[in-house]
Formats: structure tokens, C-alpha cells, sequence
């Protein structure tokens, strides 16, 4: 059975203080989808795309093994484009302009064969996109979801609603603040995990991700980077190696759950190492997993008492 | 033989979105040798007060197993004052007053049974007094030293003159950026130790502290506090934590070095539980040691490949 990918494609424009690229493969559901292969498939892609998006990003997905069933292609319609310049400090970005285009009529359908999928990785769309996703499928077992500070102000309610219906909730630390009005992180945890969802992560960039369940709180490290390319999908592709692992691993115990952390912070930092979803594109399971080691040496120490 | 600390003794103002103090026992030297003392003894203390100093400080300190043989205490002399109020997000504090008073003066003199010292922890004081401290001491085997934006800015080449003859730099992540005059945290630690120290420590608050030595990288997490009741004196309680267990265990191993790091940790989350020195006053080495556990808890994840 798939792991089901719902979220945007996108056409990016981005630049950075080291290079600029031009319609470049991007959106939420790319990264995930692309992030997840390494350690599972096939992924069950559902997003939109206009007639001018091209047949070499859509055969780099193929052979990442996600199945494109799900894909809506618009006769004629353009591709969401979205463009943004980072600064010298690349935690600060300007959005340059964002052109829904196809994207601003989508409607996710998703295929019957995907329905039966029991892992969900809802990326970060309109919640009531998210929403309507979840009232397609039959069963789901396991469900993650992303969101950003333009839905949590914008369609509160909607975002509860949903927040009932999932699983995890990952989201990066001023999310958490502004979703529960709380500064401390750690108490916005509780307040936020009262909302549904039984998990949640808090990303924190460059200072890594807290863990947070009923039972445990694990703070996993941030790897240490001398330089990041393109910080765009690091959230994503987070995301797509969490879920990825868990649904290869089919293991759900806490203790899994803190690798699958890990394992979604080495996908990230692949994502940074290069421009747009270059990072993503050419590695072996071996890179990943020596990656995962080094996050463990990175952070392990013993008790000699 | 005792561990040598170096630094200031103050009376403290502070006041917090929770509570207020007035002529409290703060200064560098005091946080370091209290969080030091539940480690090893006796702590060898050298500082200067005036004669308004308390006596039940005085008393609070030898109970600690410190050493005031040190200690110059100015006839008729007023003792150093701060004051500083933190704001809601304790992340942001004003600096209310400064009054140095004896402290101006303030000539450390290390008597004769001290320059034997094989440990120092040189707090954080003006770099041509931790200078003449370092020309006064025998043959030190390992020297601590904590520094500020203040110097860094103002005395920068004493500053550098004092990194060649020291082991450990202990400083926050903003003051790194600004020693190294380099944003990313990785780069500016291999700037860092080339300046002398073999060893560096970046403290990051609540992200937690970053180890660099020769070889590895070690991050250790920050403990989840849901209530930071006053965050003064945090990072000396970190130094004292830091060289207590180092100059207990007498092992300078990296393994050792990273259990020192979560040790100074620990101290810095007791400190910040209480008001002023409250936090390092009454604990057990139990309590110490469950809250070492507790971070390995937090961090620990295993391999199951």
C-alpha cells in the first residue's frame, strides 16, 4: 500500500546570496514525495499542474517512484509559481510574488486505488483542502500534517477541525507560538496537543526539532551545516523522511517515532546542501543512513557514573 | 587540591514579569563556585566585596566548601551592585544600573596555597585581570574562561592575548557571531579555536549548548522548562557545572568532556528555576544526577538498523 502525498507543485524562482535558479521544481508535495522515496513506495502523489509543467520534472518523479494517478493536469492552465530572495542571513527571506494559477482551483480527488492508503502526509495547503482530503479516504491509520502562519491566522477554525483528525502536527517554533498564543514552547506544546493532534514536532531550524507525545519529549539535534544553498522545502522534505521511515518501518512506538525525527532531519539537510530539489534527487539509502549515524554521534552521551 | 574561581561578587536588583529582588548575592564568581560545589571542594575563591557585604553570604559560601582566604574585603568599601529587569520574553533584559564600586579597584591577588590550582574557571571579568590571574598561578593543567560582548567589543586584544593561555572558551551564540565576525555557528567555532582555545563551548539558551573540540561536535539538548523564574547567572552556573564534574572525574576524554557540558546544563536549569543564587543553595548531588538523566532521556535515540 502507498503512502499518500497531497500538497503543491510548484515553479520556483529563488535566489540566495551564493545563485539563482528560474522555474525550478518546487511545492510542498514535490519535497515530501521526493524526500519519502528514499525510504519507501510507491508514494501517491495528488496535486495540479498546468500544461507548462515539464515532462522532465514529471519524469524525475516517476523515477522516484511516486505514482502520478493523483496528478491533475490543466489543458492549457499555467503552473503555481512562487518566487522569494534570501539574505545574507537566510533565515530572512522576501516572497517576491506568488501566482496561484492553477493552484487557485484545486480541488484534490483523490484516485480510489489511493483511498485505501493508511499513511497520509497532508502538506501545506488550505486546511480545508486538508480537510477534504481526510473525508475521501477510508481508513487512514496515520496522519501528518503541515501548515504555516497564513492558514493559522487566516482560517483558525478550519485548521481545528482538522487538527481533531490528525495524528501528528509538524510545524517550526513561531508557528507553535502563534497557534497557541504561548511564548514558551514547551507549554505551547501541551496547549496545541490538546487541539487533536497526539504527536508533535517543532521544528527549529538550525537548533534542531523537539519531539513532544503523551509520554516523552526528544529533543533532536540540528546538523552541523558551514553552508546552506537553499533553505526552500527543508520543512517538507523533514516531513517526507519522517513519514517516509515510519511507513517503512510500520513502527509507531515512541522509540521509532525519535528516529523517524532524526531521519527527517538528515532529509533536510540534504535539501540545504543544494538549490531547489537538487538535494533530493541523486542519493543512496547508504548517504541517508550514514547521515542518521552521524546525527547520533552528534548528540550521544553516556552515563559513567 | 581546591578549583580556583576568579570573577565578581555583586548585590543584585532584579525584578521579572514574576517577582522582584533587591541586594540579592549575585556576581560571576559566586554562581560559579556554588554550582561548582556540589561537584568538588573546596572551591578556591578570589573576588573582592566591601564591608556592607552580608554576613550570611559569607556563611552561604563557606557551607559550600568555599575557600575565602581569597576574598579581599574593603574596609568601608560598598560592594558591586547590578540591577537589571527582564521583560516578558526573559530574552530581552535592561540593564537598570551598574555601580562598580570596590570592584573598580579590584586587583586579583591569588594567595600563596591557590597558585598551586591545576583547575580555574576565570569568570567573567575585564581580560587583563584573568591575564594577571593566569602570571600568578604555578602550572595550571586546565583554565575555563567565560568573556562578553563588552569585552569583546572594548578589550579585544587583551582578549586574544588571554585565549592563547587558555583551554576552554565558554560564550554565548551571539557572542561567538560577534567574536568570529561569522554568522554560522560552525564556522565561527573553527575561527574561535584557532584563536587558542582547544575547546569551545557556544551556549545557546533555550536551544541548549554546542561542544567543539579537535575531533568532535557535541550537542547537547536545553532542558523544557515551562517556567524560567529568573535567568541571571544561568550561564556561570553552567561554567561552575561544567568544571565541578571535570575537576571531580579528573578526565578531560571528549566522552567525558560531553557529560561535563550536560552537567553544566543541569546546573543552569536549577539556576533558572529560582530567584537569584535560591536554585544552587539547597540542592542534593541526587537531584543533580536525576537531572542528568533526565537529559539523556531527552536526547538518547538508538539504531536499529
Amino acid at each position: 500500500m502507498g503512502l499518500l502525498v497531497v500538497g503543491s507543485l510548484g515553479l520556483d524562482t529563488v535566489s540566495t546570496p551564493f545563485d539563482k535558479v528560474d522555474g525550478a521544481l518546487g511545492g510542498s508535495a514535490t519535497y515530501i514525495a521526493l524526500a519519502a522515496s528514499y525510504f519507501t513506495g510507491p508514494v501517491y502523489l495528488v496535486g495540479i499542474v498546468g500544461e507548462d509543467f515539464p515532462k522532465e520534472y514529471i519524469r524525475l518523479l516517476e523515477n522516484h517512484h511516486v505514482d502520478l494517478d493523483g496528478l491533475q493536469v490543466v489543458p492549457h492552465g499555467k503552473t503555481f509559481r512562487w518566487s522569494a530572495k534570501y539574505h545574507y542571513d537566510l533565515n530572512v527571506r522576501d516572497t517576491l510574488f506568488t501566482e496561484l494559477n492553477v493552484f487557485e482551483k484545486f480541488d484534490p480527488v483523490i484516485p480510489e486505488k489511493f483511498r485505501k492508503a493508511k499513511f497520509i502526509c497532508l502538506g501545506n495547503i488550505d486546511p480545508e483542502l486538508q480537510i477534504r482530503v481526510m473525508d475521501q479516504m477510508n481508513s487512514p491509520k496515520f496522519v501528518v500534517c503541515d501548515t504555516m502562519n497564513y492558514w493559522i491566522e487566516g482560517k483558525k477554525d478550519e485548521l481545528l477541525k482538522l487538527l481533531k483528525r490528525v495524528n501528528v502536527l509538524i510545524i517550526n517554533d513561531s508557528e507553535a507560538r502563534l497557534l497557541a498564543h504561548e511564548p514558551n514552547l514547551i507549554k505551547a506544546s501541551k496547549i496545541i496537543r490538546e487541539m487533536g493532534p497526539q504527536i508533535l514536532i517543532i521544528k527549529k531550524g538550525e537548533h534542531g526539532a523537539l519531539l513532544f507525545t503523551e509520554d516523552i519529549i526528544f529533543s533532536a539535534p540540528a546538523y552541523p551545516m558551514e553552508m546552506i544553498y537553499d533553505p526552500t522545502g527543508a520543512g517538507d522534505a523533514f516531513a517526507g523522511g519522517f513519514i517516509g521511515y515510519l511507513h517503512k518501518t510500520h513502527d509507531l512506538s515512541p522509540e521509532n517515532m525519535k528516529c523517524a525525527v532524526v531521519y527527517g532531519s538528515a532529509m533536510a539537510s540534504f535539501c540545504v546542501e543544494k538549490f531547489s530539489t537538487k538535494g533530493l534527487e541523486d542519493l543512496e539509502y547508504f548517504r541517508v543512513y550514514d547521515r542518521f549515524r552521524e546525527f547520533l554521534n552528534l548528540s550521544k552521551f553516556d552515563d559513567k557514573e
